[in-house]
């Protein structure tokens, strides 16, 4: 049989001199999906590189209307395919058909939209003009193409080929060479095909956007530092991301990763002598959401000792057990989870309940919940702040306040932490000493709210210190301020008139595009 | 004779085993200078870190006005010093006394004065506000002290203890911990009891602005990657920030560099018809201000080969052998003319002019100019490429356009490139094609103006793509972006109203702090 063919500058054409071939999985029945596809060799990188550079060129002349029209038809190509998408999404990664799977397809057209609203309107640019010295700044593209890692589990809206990281780098007026992930290399295939139908259809350049679906690590950071590369978006393990970084810094290429996260919830007893079960419920649903695998999932819960303490995690203990457990992505999952808990056990830590892959219905594991006690947990902070990424928690139950500081002080970065506390003020001054040290340490502080929705708005802060990703300043979701990763900062200093950006020009090219004009944010023209 | 004291957490104090001492060379007799300063110990900066740490906790509690009146009192102060430090800078560093420290000292003021501005204005913030899923975001501060390397070039303007990376780091609430060059350690000094006055006036924590003097590389980059530490700010050589940076990076820990830059001036053909004496009045100014020493010196000149281009190249040669060459800041600064100029050499470039060390007055290098043809250039671009710091230039003479825009492209990153042409449009198609190249690979784009001025603005952009630094979108000069680079950004999800941050919260603080609301700026309050 043929491998699938991969997308090089506008054309689907078989790959050049594979290193080999697979085919993906499907997780309910453990058996190989029919198509097989190409592990690519350093030839197709090259082509495409190559390829990308002649685009970088060609887009200093496309008008920003194409980027945005390709955004806005590249959405409208999804929809259109919305029903093959689930289907084969479902299939390769075993998330839910229904309603699910649809919901990622809406994010990801919404993001794509979004994106393509920023490019219309322009702000994004932060156009910049000093009157005075008549000096003026805006954000340009980079000089290379933008490479795209996606994760396994959103095979959609986080996709290398369509995902928030892609929309960024086009919005921002880059090519993007996107690596599908090897769970699900048809749905990307498609997802290609809908982005090779817009390219078409808007006028960029044939290699806006191109895709292969697997290669070696060696090659893999061979492309991250190209001398043609402009930067990288990662999004995924944490071993992966950090040998992709480490080969990018060296060689001077902007990387942004977002890799493990615990996301600490901080639950304070006055909440629970008011609303336990609701708690409980909103912990249990957040826990097991996609089978627990999504990046902001809770995988660790601190709670003081107090009388309510343990009918809380009776009553979580109930609910992990009284639900089935959800499809896994991968084999590797469970594998994953069993690393994970093993280490929790071997740290001290007690299960309540789960803790096992189940025999049978494809690959799912137990809906798992541990405990250790705060002291414990000081203790062995590094190894019990593992990732089991997955429906598994671990509850630290922290003796008093001053061991719970102690707590949140030991923990890395997180994409996101949360507080529950006493609708009634009981909480408040509890509150104040623990959102001043979490605040700190995560990129997202949530209050009485589970952090696994992830809106897509210019409010998001999707990232967080290290390790939860490789620079605290940015972030993976939202719009404006994802697209500004994959810019550069440049000024034009006395730049005669009529050859500067129109952005730049005395005269506001929309009559409604914000411009930084002497300090002041300002809609106007110059005069 | 007892070493001078280093700033430990507001208190001068001696240095803790210290690896040895030092003192500063006076450039213009090649004399040591009286003082004695300490090389540090690990000691030193672990007692720094841990004092900067406990600063870290304070300013989560410490009012915004607080750090503005600091950078306001702390320009004060250094106004009141005045005459020392253009005295003892002057005696360091060997630049004049006349004009250029005085005009570095107003300099250094107003970057405080701007950085304090931004403080109150709080527009930096970016405080962006998404009401439909009330989730709000604005830039805070890093979790760890900001680390500072200052350059031998600017004793004032970018000290480690006083210049922008400094300014930048405070205004985003964080405390710094301040390297001293060498080369000018008493000026340092100086400084740093400029800070530690207005520290104590200002009510900031003690440790908000530390220094030292000098530690070993191994040192050095166990404090880039050290777990308390935020962030690094470096101004210097190529092989010293590359060695810092990867460290940082394999820690997680931000890091800006400005490095090596040789900044391009490209001169198109009917510029040199019109004013041929003026370009090379103005070439040979740029070139030779501050002896060379400055990061948007133009290394490389680029021309076609017409019929005005050797009449040009005579006239600089007559302007540089016609003027006395300036005091270079140390003796390394001749060996790295010398083996800059020597690699020049051996890769087929011709001396028009100097080339040699002076034989008295102090550490000074005649000024050089040196050209070589555009295939030669293309043949051994990266060697032709080495940074001479210093008053030397290389010219590149291209046969032709392409052979022109191959040079340009065969280029690394640059802080600027500049385009010189004709006022009257005979050489805006040339123009065209050259912008369009070098436009993304330098930060700065001028028209018919030196680089050397680095205005403080909001519109400046000083950083470009690497190795000029590690990061294309960030700048060091130009408030508020400068001030980005040291901060997280934070959101808050459905955070109760009363807990936000002023800033966030539903009625504008100041009345006219712009915020981004649902897309656009505004300085309204929210109803």
């Amino acid at each position: 049989m043929t491998d699938q063919p991969i997308l090089v500058n506008g054309t689907w054409q078989a790959a050049q001199n594979p290193a080999g071939s697979f085919k993906a999985t499907n997780p309910a029945t453990k058996e190989p999906l029919p198509h097989s596809f190409p592990v690519s060799s350093w030839d197709d990188l090259q082509a495409m590189l190559d390829a990308a550079q002649a685009a970088v060129i060609e887009l200093r002349q496309t008008p920003r209307s194409a980027i945005a029209d390709f955004l806005d038809k590249y959405a409208a190509a999804i929809e259109a395919r919305k029903d093959a998408l689930v289907e084969i999404s479902n299939l390769e990664t075993g998330l839910p058909a229904g309603t699910r799977l649809p919901g990622e397809l809406g994010r990801t057209t919404n993001q794509l939209q979004q994106a393509a609203q920023a490019v219309r309107s322009g702000t994004w640019l932060t156009a910049t003009i000093d009157t005075a010295a008549n000096i003026r700044a805006m954000y340009g593209p980079l000089n290379g193409p933008v490479i795209v890692f996606g994760p396994n589990n959103f095979p959609l809206a986080f996709n290398g080929v369509s995902g928030g990281d892609m929309a960024a780098a086009i919005a921002a007026g880059n090519p993007v060479i996107a690596k599908a992930h090897p769970s699900h290399p048809r749905t990307t295939q498609l997802l290609a095909e809908a982005a090779l139908e817009a390219i078409e259809a808007s006028g960029v350049p044939q290699a806006m956007v191109q895709m292969f679906y697997h290669t070696s690590n060696e090659n893999g950071v061979k492309l991250v530092s190209h001398p043609i590369t402009g930067a990288t978006g990662f999004t995924g393990s944490r071993v992966g991301g950090m040998a992709l970084k480490s080969a990018a810094d060296a060689a001077g290429k902007p990387i942004y990763l977002e890799m493990s996260s615990i996301n600490p919830i901080v639950i304070l007893p006055g909440t629970l002598q008011e609303r336990l079960d609701d708690v409980a419920q909103e912990l249990f649903a957040s826990c097991t959401l996609g089978a627990g695998q999504f990046c902001t999932n809770p995988g660790l819960v601190l709670m003081l000792d107090t009388a309510e303490t343990q009918p809380f995690i009776h009553q979580v203990e109930t609910l992990f057990e009284g639900s089935d457990p959800g499809l896994l992505l991968n084999e590797g999952g469970i594998g994953s989870l069993q690393r994970g808990i093993q280490t929790w056990e071997q740290n001290g830590a007690t299960r309540v309940t789960g803790g096992q892959p189940m025999a049978s219905g494809g690959f799912r594991f137990q809906n798992t919940l541990y405990t250790v006690d705060g002291a414990t947990f000081l203790q062995n902070a590094e190894s019990l702040q593992v990732e089991a990424f997955g429906a598994a928690s671990l509850i630290v139950i922290a003796s008093g306040l001053s061991q719970l500081i102690a707590c949140l002080d030991a923990l890395e970065g997180n994409l996101t932490g949360s507080i529950y506390s006493a609708n009634n003020g009981a909480d408040d001054a509890l509150y104040t000493d623990v959102a001043k040290v979490l605040r700190s340490g995560v990129g997202r502080l949530l209050n009485d709210k589970m952090p696994t929705g992830v809106a897509v708005s210019s409010a998001m802060m999707h990232g967080g210190p290290y390790p939860a990703t490789g620079h605290p300043g940015f972030t993976s979701v939202g719009i404006p301020a994802s697209i500004h990763r994959f810019a550069m900062w440049q000024s034009y200093d006395n730049v005669r008139q009529h050859r500067l950006p129109p952005e730049l020009q005395d005269k506001n090219p929309t009559g409604s595009m914000w411009r930084f004009i002497d300090k002041e944010w300002s809609q106007a023209d110059l005069n």
